[in-house]
This record gives structure tokens, C-alpha cells and sequence, in this order.
């Protein structure tokens, strides 16, 4: 019971954070930039502990950002970032990204971020693949034209299965990299699982997708 | 001089298989599927010792092939090979990948095949790969819309490399694999190489890319 009891105490913290996390995202569908008031509009699917999507924030000013992140616990902690950083240009959605077009209107999407997400590697579980056409149709949707996926992920074969599934789909790819860090650091901004991969000597892959 | 003097006289016996080697190609450009009477021409750049192609030919008799190989010591290998299976569909040529716009008319190539080409890693030496977008711009040329590359490598930069190429030169790419093999044994036709670095347990890169 103390874990549950303690479980419950953050959601409901979360859901304390109104000038982060919104609550009722579907209200603001199509209205993303004018809520931040910037011209671009990037979004970050499994946004987890969010050290990624925050450091971008911090980085980029122009930019509007959102987390959307499913799982309350480690989006109380990307949200704690976003306070500690006092960040003025980053929201987090507690959200499915299979709803995704509920959140956002069509060519509303400059860029998505897809780190490191789960490969669900047996093949009756294929659909369930970030990168499965059905989702790229949803991307490709709220993407405007031009819009970009960049997708990384430290398990080959899921890699093997984006690269095909991103290029079937009409997809144009760029900067495909078998081994990001192959030649040292590169000034990338990293994820906590990225950080932990690259001290393991684990090779990160890398692609950037164009929608035409 | 013993070596050299060998080395001559492979030359000159390759020059006296005039049913496989084709000594003067420039005068057939436009004319291979005639020649062949066939609807389909396949041809493998760097073509070594012949057993992938040798092996296509025996099985599709339907296609015609050609091997295209600068080096006389392993051409003599591949066409004896052609000999000994009496292949009627198979023709070779002496010639550098870099002519092969004065060898095959536009849209007269339905597939080509480039298996396990010299990586050349060094920077300077980028314009000699064969996926070099040099290169593709000729394979463009003489390929038919819908044309094929089909491309295999052990070489993971060499493929990477490739991979950024094709796609920003408009290929669409298909059954990329990162590791051709990794499920166990394929009923694939195989070069020499291939069958060595299977045998050491080395991936096998491999992409199928359209011309459209």
C-alpha cells in the first residue's frame, strides 16, 4: 500500500504543475504556436525523464517544445527539470501517442523527436512500434510539409525496421548513421539511456526523416 | 619475369574466350538484349571471380547477364566458370566501372548488382566508391524507370555511406538489412566473399534500391 499511496501522490502532484503539464490538450489542438507564441513547434514522443526535450528547450528559444510521455512517474520528473530550469518554451502532455491527432492539427508539426523507444521485438507485437506505418501515417499527418522525424535508438533491428518502414512510406532519409559516436562525442543533446549506452560502448542509430 | 610472363598469358587466354568476353562492348550498347534475346538485363559491377553471377545465370535463363571486371586474373576465373556450366545467357567484360555509360544505352539496364566493392575508407577516396553519388547519377542513366541496385557489403560505413547516397539521390530504398543473415541461412545466391564472412560470423549489409 505505501508504494500505491505514494504512486497516487505523485500523479496527483503532477497534475498540480498547470504551467506545465496541460491537462486538457485537445482543447489547444491547431493552437500549439500561438499558446508559446513562436513560429516552430517540435515535439518529443516518450519524452521519459525529459533530460532531452528540456536541454533542447533551454537551447533553442524560438522553439516551442512538448513531452508527450504516458507514464506519470517519469514525466513528474521531466516536468521537475523544466521548473528547476525555469523554462518559458517546453508543455508536457500525459498522453497516448496513438491519439496523437486528437492533440494536434494537421501540418501543425515542425519536427518530431523519437528516442530510444521500446522495439517490441516479437513480431505479433509490430503494430505496437513507434515506427509502424500506421503511426508515420499519423506523423505524416500533423507534420507540415518538409517537417522532419529524427529518430534514434540503440536496438538494430528496430532500426532496421524503421529505416524500411520510414522509406516505404515515402520518407526521405538523411544522415543515416549505423554508429553516431563511432568517432568520439559528437555536441549532441543526449538522453538519459543515450548517456548510459555511449558509457557501455553501445552504437546509437540515427536517422532524419523527411516528409514530402 | 616467371610470374609476369604467367600473368601474360592469362591475359592472352582470356582474350581467346570470345563467346563469354566481349573485347569490343562500346559496339553492343543498346544491342545487349538482342544479343541475348532476352527481355531482362542483369549486370554485376566488380564482378571477381563470377560464382554469384554464374550462379544467377544457371538458375534465370530467362535473364541475360553481364560481369563487368577490370581485373584479367579473376575475369579468367569467372568465365571459366561460365564455360564449365556452358552458360548461354552470361557475357563478361574487361572494363572500368567508370565507362559504363559508353557500354549500356539509357534505360537499357533492368537491374544491377554491386557485391562487396572496395569500401575505400579514406576520405579522399570517396569518389571511388561505386555508390559514390557519382556513380549513381550513371547508374540512373542506364537503368530503366523501376530499376533495381541491389547492393550487399560487410562494410558497415560502406553502407552507411551508401544508404545516405541512394536516398538523397531519389533511390527508394527496400529491405535494408543490417544483418542479411542474422536469423540463419537464406537461399540467397552468394559471392565468395559472402560465403568467407558468413563462415566468420560478420554481418552482411544489404538494400534494394529503386529508381523511379
Amino acid at each position: 500500500m505505501g508504494r500505491l499511496r505514494k504512486k497516487k501522490g505523485l500523479l496527483e502532484k503532477l497534475l498540480e504543475k498547470d504551467n506545465y503539464l496541460v491537462k486538457n490538450p485537445v482543447e489547444y489542438k491547431g493552437k500549439w504556436k500561438k499558446i508559446f507564441g513562436k513560429d516552430n513547434l517540435h515535439i518529443e514522443l516518450g519524452t521519459g525523464k525529459g533530460q532531452f526535450i528540456t536541454t533542447l528547450a533551454e537551447k533553442n528559444e524560438d522553439v516551442g517544445y512538448i513531452g508527450v510521455e504516458k507514464i506519470a512517474d517519469v514525466l513528474f520528473q521531466a516536468v521537475k527539470k523544466a521548473e528547476d530550469k525555469e523554462l518559458k518554451n517546453i508543455k508536457f502532455l500525459l498522453f497516448d501517442v496513438n491519439q496523437i491527432e486528437n492533440i494536434f492539427e494537421e501540418n501543425e508539426v515542425d519536427r518530431i523527436y523519437i528516442n530510444f523507444c521500446d522495439p517490441w521485438p516479437k513480431k505479433r507485437h509490430t503494430k505496437r512500434r513507434l515506427t509502424y506505418r500506421e503511426f508515420l501515417s499519423k506523423y505524416k499527418k500533423i507534420l507540415k510539409i518538409n517537417g522532419e522525424i529524427h529518430f534514434k535508438t540503440d536496438n538494430e533491428k528496430l532500426f532496421e525496421f524503421s529505416l524500411n518502414e520510414m522509406s516505404e512510406f515515402g520518407f526521405e532519409l538523411r544522415d543515416i548513421s549505423l554508429n553516431l559516436y563511432r568517432d568520439g562525442d559528437l555536441d549532441t543533446v543526449k538522453t538519459e539511456y543515450e548517456e548510459k549506452f555511449i558509457n557501455q560502448g553501445k552504437p546509437i542509430y540515427f536517422v532524419r526523416a523527411i516528409i514530402k
